[in-house]
């Protein structure tokens, strides 16, 4: 069936906007506005259940472009359905300081759910928003009250559904009957290098077949009442994710580049354009035209929005007067707020615990010690939850069959787990946690990226952070990752020394609402540091601190982290007994510890004592800033080996004795 | 059918080398190995054409274990088929200095094929090693002369499959049709955290389907005559890749362990050992017993061996005969030896070139350059081949229907080409490279890293390398990769500053035999350095070198990397102007220059000239090593925005005239 006339002319005028902006920039991707504004336009006015004037009313459905380098299509749409989003962004599309930028930025542009761009990533977003929504809605709803109750849809292209996360994504979504995730799938055949028979020729709508998921089509994604009818049965569908396979043409309507990759990623040129809008019989001459009935169209979705957040506020209301202690946890899940004395009980967690944790085993403990009051959190494991000590016990699992329990079950599936993490903590409600072991960070790093960018509240478990694993080897022993990680801006990074240390890192992660937090745990066993001989461990929150010394005046500063800190500690004594006197120092995390002022770094580390090591299993590269041109750093310059860990430190010379012989060495230079 | 009575006692002794093994070290995976003796028994007896006398006889079958934490198993083979690998060193397993190490590792013990251990990148690397193969057999064979022709078989884990490396890498597999690739899947439904229905219901037969695979099974993987049968079934298949299904049990045998997740990862104990003894009728109450029927059977190989070998040398022998220039080629190529003179078009290739190339232009005309004499490099982009430049002209293209050619198309798969590459390279007989913008080096990190500890030669192009690139926004730009690639052990990183430096990063990288190269490029344009006026471009061999001064007794150092060389050079003669006098340095690789002698690197930076002002767009992280205590390095300390090249660089301050400023105020404050 035609589109109607109205209906051609709303999305001519996505497709013409998204081609000015992009004309107007001389820089971005017109083919697949093109291509998918009928599937958008459909989407969004039919179907998704959304607010313009109050971008952030939490029971909207939510929609994600995965397909990020579409973002001009994103900004028409906003735009359009009248998001505070002038023509004025548009026309300056990927210019400094315009909220349109290249790729769509969450916190940036209201209205944009989740920074997208690099591929796949949008696609497991969605798992993550599905998971939170159901999540919320098995702890929150209850008989007649539907507080939470709404849709994840996602435009995915060619290249998303090629990317590996999107497939780990799409099995785990399967697993878990994500009943309430609905995927248009943009096939058009057409990539950067040409056609994807050289690279795709899967049957992807069998795969997803295979996965469990609700496949729909091949339909035409030109016809909009093909698109609406598929979008119908997949919403009927309550108990698979659905898919919907919609066939387009990239570039649609130019006549020269259509179907071509030509069309993908660089602006038409004006004569193409102009030549679009012949075929396409857009009468505007003037670019940015957005006609009048078109306005008043699309402009429909602020009323109709208006009545779904009214509906639901007196629902709300309602649920308020029978619940209202869930309505309050719930309100404050939506605002991210912690409750009052939600740690109260970690200080005193290990006061006076005889014998050793590993700070894995501590960071375990200390979850435990609050998730009662931090009803918020979820998150698990790639399938390592009982090494990395992550299971929080009595939460119930979060599965297929269950759906309130804290405990998800990520799969061996790293970068999934991260951007679905993603996806939980952009759709609010929920403090997501996710743990694998510290070498296995390289498979998430597109996603912890992403985190930091998008300034949002993950906290990444990473445990068997050293050589100090053993074992299984160089292939699990990290050496450069936690550099890699501290190297990400907005991204804070801690190695606690102990258990006490442990549980100040945790209290840093969970109040920290702009950025992701790194927790890096060994999975060795640890003394625990008596707090009565040894400086309170709330010196954490700084970053890095003065443990103990032996003289205030000390000849020789040694610096540590993580399960290092105890040699640095042992070499300490050693050099006080040779008449030495050294400071040591934790140093639990650079990003803290660097934004302290100069007076409390220069207090912790004195500049007139040039005598410094540092010592981390990890690479030494990095450490000379703290160390200085005098110093020196133990650590790694190769990956290390297979053998028991004692062995590895003696071999790789992690001892007390060598640091105290380097640190003597040092002392001495400078007297001469 | 039930196996023999010595097929029994052969699966056993794979079974109790294996459990033994881990006893004995306290540590390791037994229930693989219990569960997956069977397969990998039939395969090697009957099936996998290898000479073990001879690890690297070119034309055998290849053998990948992708659960390489089942590595025991492995172990058991090479020792009982007559590798190189005596009983003692399995009583060493997981020691240091041993050659057992708790995952597999290449290079370190004879028959090991690649490293594995990190789940889902054996996967991958079969793909690698089969293209290898079908691109030299259609390289080199001639009629009646099939000197290149063999199988590429590899054991996969649930763990495996729900990798996303692997889901891209078997879907590349069925689009180029691999028909000599053959997986056995180890499907035991057990990880580590229990049963993999809580993450894992998808229907991995109909999965592989979709792929284009030939899906065999599901078949009791138990079963010797099933195992065969299949095997045989696979052989048959010619156009597609195999999957055979294998259903087994984890633990097999241990009647307390079996089929639980407490089988994967740790010894089973004394007491269970002996009773798995009993249950499988496994008489010999010495731990490491080989019974003399077993090994006189297993020992078979080694003759098998020598005959597969002999036919061949007979063969290649008449090849050598009648396609003498082809067979010296092929030789070559698997010594992995470059021709003589291959590079001897660089030198002269940019030479009074007028205007502006970017360096990933350069890079693209040197490979072109090249390529005429460096028959064995084939590689690709991961749907960035135009932007990258990275288009061999008239190399055609390696695909489902054309196998000669040395274009590849990885889709849109930066991880798995990551991995194919490295299957490539351990093959042997090609000289892989990849390509794709610098951010996305982050979705290939697990990859680049094994390569690096493998120790292989691995050209990884990384074009568009900083806020530079422009209007694709924060999403694109990298910040953290360049320090993040340089942490990695054994890695090169070169970013060129202009066309020349281009052409010599390119003889690093080939001539590098022992590690992976990263050549990082610029999106922008960027004058050609005149090499009269400006040192020699062969400085970038050793890393860094003094590129022009306007003095041979500096006041300050201005070191740059890449395009902003040409900012420090602008500030350079800023400063001549005011009578500063200011040497430049061109750094293009720290690893390069941190191998010259002290000499040399103190040449470059003399000691006494403390002001220092280093220049480069990511992350100003680690430069505090060339700059030191009293020098600043003017770099990037957020993530960047989207906007033209030139706004940004002058938002961020990237300008010769900011450089001259801080450059000034530090020599200034130098002689107070």
């Amino acid at each position: 069936m035609a589109d109607s006339k109205l209906d051609q002319l709303c999305i001519n005028t996505i497709r013409f906007l998204a081609v000015d902006a992009v004309q107007n920039a001389n820089s971005g991707h017109p083919g697949a506005p093109m291509g998918a504004a009928t599937m958008a336009y459909v989407l969004w006015d039919r179907f998704l259940k959304h607010s313009p004037e109050d971008p952030k009313w939490p029971d909207r459905d939510r929609f994600i472009l995965s397909a990020g380098h579409a973002s001009a299509m994103l900004y028409s749409l906003l735009h359009l359905t009248g998001y505070d989003l002038p023509l004025e962004e548009l026309k300056q599309f990927r210019q400094f300081g315009s909220k349109t930028p290249g790729h769509p930025e969450y916190g940036l542009t209201p209205g944009v759910e989740v920074t997208t761009g690099p591929l796949g990533q949008g696609f497991a977003n969605g798992v993550g928003m599905a998971v939170a929504e159901r999540w919320l809605a098995n702890h929150y709803n209850r008989p007649g009250h539907e507080i939470v109750d709404h849709h994840t849809y996602v435009i995915v292209s060619d290249g998303d559904l090629q990317e590996g996360v999107a497939s780990e994504a799409a099995s785990l979504a399967g697993t878990l009957r994500l009943g309430k995730l609905i995927y248009l799938y943009d096939d058009n055949d057409i990539s950067i290098e040409g056609d994807t028979d050289i690279s795709f020729t899967e049957d992807v709508s069998q795969r997803f077949q295979a996965y469990g998921w609700h496949v729909i089509g091949p339909i035409d994604g030109m016809d909009s009442e093909a698109v609406d009818s598929a979008i119908r049965l997949a919403k009927e569908e309550t108990d698979r994710p659905s898919m919907i396979v919609c066939r387009t043409v990239i570039g649609y309507g130019s006549p020269n580049k259509a179907g071509t990759g030509a069309a993908h990623g660089e602006p038409l040129g004006q004569d193409e354009v102009q030549l679009a809008r012949e075929q396409l019989g857009w009468h505007y001459e003037e670019p940015f035209t957005v006609p009048e009935d078109a306005q008043s169209h699309f402009w429909q979705a602020k009323s109709r929005g208006l009545g779904y957040q009214q509906d639901w506020q007196t629902r709300m209301e309602a649920y308020r007067r029978e619940y209202p202690d869930e309505a309050a946890q719930l309100e404050a899940a939506w605002q991210g707020n912690l409750p009052q004395g939600w740690d109260q009980e970690l200080d005193g967690l290990f006061e006076g615990v005889d014998g050793q944790i590993a700070t894995r085993n501590a960071s375990g403990q200390v979850m435990n010690a609050f998730v009662g009051r931090v009803h918020s959190l979820i998150g698990g494991s790639a399938d390592l939850a009982p090494s990395t000590r992550t299971i929080l016990n009595d939460q119930g699992h979060f599965g297929a069959e269950e759906h309130h329990g804290h405990n998800m079950h990520f799969g061996v599936r790293e970068h999934a787990m991260g951007s679905i993490a993603n996806g939980m903590a952009v759709h609010g409600g929920a403090i997501p946690y996710t743990a694998t072991f510290l070498i296995f960070s390289d498979y998430m790093r597109p996603a912890i990226r992403l985190a930091a960018l998008m300034g949002i509240r993950v906290v990444y478990i990473f445990t068997h952070d050293s050589i100090g694993l053993g074992e299984d080897g160089p292939t699990h022993q990290p050496i450069e990752q936690l550099l890699g990680l501290r190297a990400v801006p907005n991204v804070v990074v801690l190695r606690p020394a102990d258990a006490t240390e442990t549980a100040e890192t945790w209290k840093v992660a969970l109040e920290r609402r702009n950025g992701p937090t790194v927790l890096v745990m060994g999975r060795q066993n640890l003394p625990v540091l008596d707090r009565g001989t040894y400086a309170a461990a709330a010196g954490v929150q700084r970053g890095g601190y003065v443990l103990w010394e032996s003289s205030d005046s000390p000849d020789v500063l040694l610096i540590g982290t993580g399960s290092e800190v105890h040699i640095a500690l042992d070499a300490g004594k050693i050099l006080e007994e040779k008449g030495v006197a050294a400071r040591v120092i934790s140093l639990p995390s650079w990003e803290l510890f660097d934004a302290q002022s100069a007076d409390y770094r220069n207090g912790v580390l004195p500049p007139t004592v040039g005598a410094r090591v540092a010592i981390e299993a990890g690479t030494t590269m990095g450490w000379e800033r703290y160390v200085g041109p005098e110093g020196i750093c133990l650590g790694m310059k190769t990956f290390g080996a297979s053998a028991p860990a004692g062995v590895l430190y003696e071999k790789f010379g992690f001892t007390a004795q060598r640091m105290a012989e380097e640190a003597e060495t040092l002392v001495k230079r400078n007297r001469l």
